[in-house]
């Protein structure tokens, strides 16, 4: 296996010089991060992903996590050790309220690391993310006592939390959930005993903690039909005495695993609760029927995660397809035939190829950190105006980096293999892999239709565009400060980032304008709107990140400036002229999605 | 798993009413293809299709196939019965010289039926694709006593043909082989000994045949380096004696199969030739050194099989994922939400998604039996000129239907996956075989990116554009015809067919233009460029299909004619606008892959 080399450079290049320009050190919890700081961090997580967890992602793979009787989940080899390294270095803590033990970093930051977590080792990396919702979730709507009880140790990661949302029937549409709870006054104070099926569970069950705190969505005696009488329980595995002590199992298993096209070692458990007793004890978080609200202030959040997934298995990808090319020896060079074979990263097309990975997954992690940047200053900034634009952008990037940047992750992980010709299709080279892997992240935490409708009419018509036309404000400036540049290169790329510009603002018109009277029409159209919104925000990064050194802002090398501007300057190319591309599919082809028969198909 | 349903309809349709139109009735070999023959023929396979092979995917895809000490190779359970059936029923001899046993159908016809073994079941479909090279390479350069010798038991599927081209350090470059071949008259004229070891070898060793009779490269003693070096030999696994009987092994050995992403019950093989011996017996085809234009001449014809493999996995997914979407229920109607869950077809983005993937599938089948056509037409048209306007056409077409078609063929499948949710990634439901058994079509028969190169330089450049020239005026005439249809749907598709054809002209122009003084700047946008004209031939299909049910053509029932126009409508909207596209990636972002350095990587 390749080893995984982190690009640190990149990271500490956008949080720093990209997005850190202006508005970096107005945050309170950003002031504190000193390059120096950061540079410690990133490189001591860099070492952890690519001494410990990389080596894993293989074995992982091939060993899977493996189910058996009694509902025991085991870990493939070594996930146990690298585990607990990962939790005793205090990884697990970085963006976590302090005054339950987390470090209090910023999202942006903390995206820069757990990046590296998904690189590495996507299946590890899950544990984290999604023990990551339970504590935010906690931390915003847990009671005194529940933060006492739980948020110390899921924050430190001796616990790891999980989602328990599906249901065989209940999937995009959590209206449907099944899984019961009853009061049970005589075991305590919003206590309930729940019974029912939650399937699909990322991490249910497995051997890396001393315990599992599940948050379930369960429906109470009497509760409305529909979302509005969901109510969320915090089910631990093993209950947690008053003194923070484990006590008895609760009743809550694993029934089986499902055997998946990737992430094997993630475990995907089927959690039959309340199936050996009167119902696993849970306790209940928030009021009751307030359940689907409080789990979507946390979804949220989860879905710049994924975003970041996208990311990192597409970083990853990059990372084993340059190390290859850089050794295959395999054919003449055009230009040069007389040489004999070259190694292939000399051959136009497999540069092409690793052009297209680069300057996707460049543009996809500088637009996620942004995002992550944008949700810090919401909630840190000190002036109320600043933090509420910071929340609108957040909100309208949060579906585009979730959506774009999946599917950038599966495009390049194809990439990946494709550089590797037959070698890619084989499974020993891990080629493969990152392709298996990245194929989930599209369609978990609301899949990406459904990104693309939160998109359409959640974040651009309900206020009618104003917060699409503040990006598109944004861009437009970055497009007059190229023009504006003495680089010809720079100047090149302003007419692409304009007519983007143009076309994402003739596409915004159109789903304000249809939204209220042909809601049908917008919901066929979103998701080739977002994919233009996509491709126009990830040029809006490179664009910056291009003007950035081009103002003079320190490089890490000339090679990175040569790269940065390359990847640029591709993008400017081959992925900019998408966004009107995308245009026809939205103002016109909803129609034929719309009116055509069921009988066509 | 989901029942196959061939999508006869189509298939005829296509044959029928749009290739059929003018031509069919030309060609000596087409003309006896009556449609009472076509519907036999289409609905006999479909048969064989849909209740043989189809139900043995998903268990080649669990049990694939297997290797155990001494070579062996153990097909999974009832792939031998599967096969017996096949061969019985008279398949394999579809398309060859009737005077060995073929049956001399039309490239066309036996298109729409390989389709049908690729879609039902890849794994199964590849062995006779191999074959079918074999028997090619044998119909055109055997020598009598070769044809006598192999050819009818091929043809019938008695025996199975192999191609041995690879070895690990030749891939896509041939003319670092190493397999020798020694010269041994003692054992008869034209015979040698070789010895090597050669990679990736489908279907080299299995229990579906008596015989396997492999075509193998390899290097004569004092031939020039290079590819003009090397020699096609035939070499089978048992001796044939004289009277056609099985004699001795020889010594060729499957020493192992690989683990793979894909297609895992066709096994891929290393084969060792001569490694207990003094050699494996073999026979040369054609003359010395003449074996890489031998092969080649096999492999064009390949390349559009390997095409249709791309169409069938699209086409089967397709199938799936319609069937699923029929049946799962989840959310409501946005326009209707008083009805409570609908099921998932009715939602916009699910029926986008579908209509995505019946459009390029459509796209797709139909250019390449448009293929197969003017291979017909090139090799049995009575005028001389029209077959070679014939001859040009599919050689244009070639690498776009291998590439194109391919990449479409990963497209869908991951849309099928998406469509299934959740569903789609757990490997029981058979999604995600598809899209894992769809990745390897772009890497083999030649990557993708080589066939961008041969369709630039070879189909492009090297006749100044004539024919890309010819072919645009094909698609301009299609647009006229648009524009003069009374129905407003089809003179919508105008614009966007005529606009398409236009950044055609303009890429075209730039490669005849650049491709002399510049090759690698030609190599840096040949991929650009074969996906514009892979987009502008898919909608050329389309458009024209759609013009035929307009023009009168009988369609097999009004759902059809909804459907087709349907496809038609959305391809244009959705997809046409991808060539212009394209446009700016060929005339101007070849710039940045030729210029920056490699230390960008």
């Amino acid at each position: 296996m390749v080893p995984y080399s982190p690009p640190v450079d990149d990271m500490r290049f956008v949080l720093e010089q990209v997005l850190g320009r202006g508005q970096l050190t107005e945050v309170p919890g950003f002031s504190e991060t000193t390059p120096d700081m950061l540079e410690a961090i990133l490189g001591e997580a860099a070492k952890l992903a690519s001494n410990v967890l990389a080596p894993l992602n293989h074995v992982g793979d091939r060993q899977h996590a493996r189910w058996s009787e009694g509902g025991v989940v085991t870990m493939p080899q070594g996930f146990k050790e690298a585990y607990a390294q990962y939790r005793d270095g205090g990884w697990n803590a970085l963006p976590f309220d302090p005054e339950h033990g987390g470090q209090g970093l910023p999202w942006a930051v903390a995206f820069a690391v757990q990046e590296m977590w998904h690189a590495s080792n996507m299946s590890f990396g899950l544990c984290p993310t999604l023990n990551q919702g339970a504590v935010e979730l906690l931390q915003e709507y847990g009671s005194p006592s529940q933060k006492t009880l739980f948020l110390e140790n899921l924050i430190s990661g001796h616990w790891t939390g999980t989602m328990n949302l599906t249901e065989p029937q209940a999937g995009s549409d959590l209206s449907t959930v099944r899984c019961v709870a009853q009061p049970a006054p005589d075991l305590g104070e919003n206590t309930y005993r729940l019974k029912g099926q939650k399937i699909y569970i990322t991490y249910g069950e497995h051997d890396l903690a001393e315990n599992v705190i599940h948050m379930v969505l369960a429906r109470t005696p009497g509760a409305p039909e529909g979302t509005k009488g969901i109510s969320l329980f915090i089910v631990p595995k093993f209950m947690v005495k008053d003194d923070g002590s484990l006590g008895e199992r609760n009743d809550v298993v694993c029934t089986s695993i499902e055997k998946k096209l990737g992430i094997a070692a993630s475990p995907t458990c089927t959690m039959m609760y309340g199936d050996n007793s009167d119902g696993a004890v849970g306790y209940l978080v928030g009021e009751e029927c307030q359940g689907l609200k409080l789990m979507f202030v946390m979804m949220n959040n989860a879905r710049l995660s994924v975003g970041l997934e996208g990311v990192g298995i597409a970083a990853r990808a990059l990372d084993q397809a340059v190390a290859f090319a850089k050794d295959r020896v395999q054919s003449k060079h055009l230009a040069k035939p007389k040489e004999g074979p070259v190694r292939i990263i000399e051959h136009a097309d497999v540069r092409r190829m690793l052009l297209r990975m680069k300057s996707l997954t460049e543009a996809a992690r500088a637009l996620t950190y942004q995002a992550g940047m944008y949700l810090d200053l919401s909630k840190l900034h000190p002036d109320a105006t600043e933090a509420a634009n910071a929340k609108a952008m957040v909100d309208l990037l949060t579906p585009v980096v979730k959506a774009w940047g999946t599917d950038v992750g599966c495009d390049v992980t194809s990439l990946g293999i494709q550089v590797h010709g037959g070698m890619g299709y084989v499974e020993e080279t891990g080629a493969a892999q990152h392709f298996r892997d990245a194929r989930i992240a599209p369609i978990y935490e609301g899949t990406n239709g459904i990104q693309a409708n939160d998109l359409a009419f959640r974040k651009v018509l309900r206020d009618q565009g104003q917060a699409a036309s503040a990006f598109l404000e944004q861009v437009r400036s970055v497009a007059e400060a190229l023009e504006a540049s003495d680089e010809p290169q720079l100047k090149a790329m302003k007419p692409r980032l304009s007519d983007g510009c143009d076309a994402l603002e003739e596409a915004t018109r159109w789903i304000v304008d249809t939204g209220a009277s042909e809601p049908n029409r917008v919901a066929a159209s979103a998701y080739p709107y977002l994919s233009a919104f996509g491709y126009l925000a990830g040029g809006w990064m490179l664009c910056r990140s291009a003007l950035a050194l081009s103002e003079n802002a320190a490089a890490p090398s000339a090679e990175f400036r040569d790269a940065k501007l390359a990847t640029a300057r591709f993008y400017a190319d081959h992925f900019l002229p998408q966004v009107r591309a995308h245009l026809p599919a939205v103002t016109a082809g909803h129609a034929v999605v719309d009116e055509a028969p069921e009988s066509i198909f």
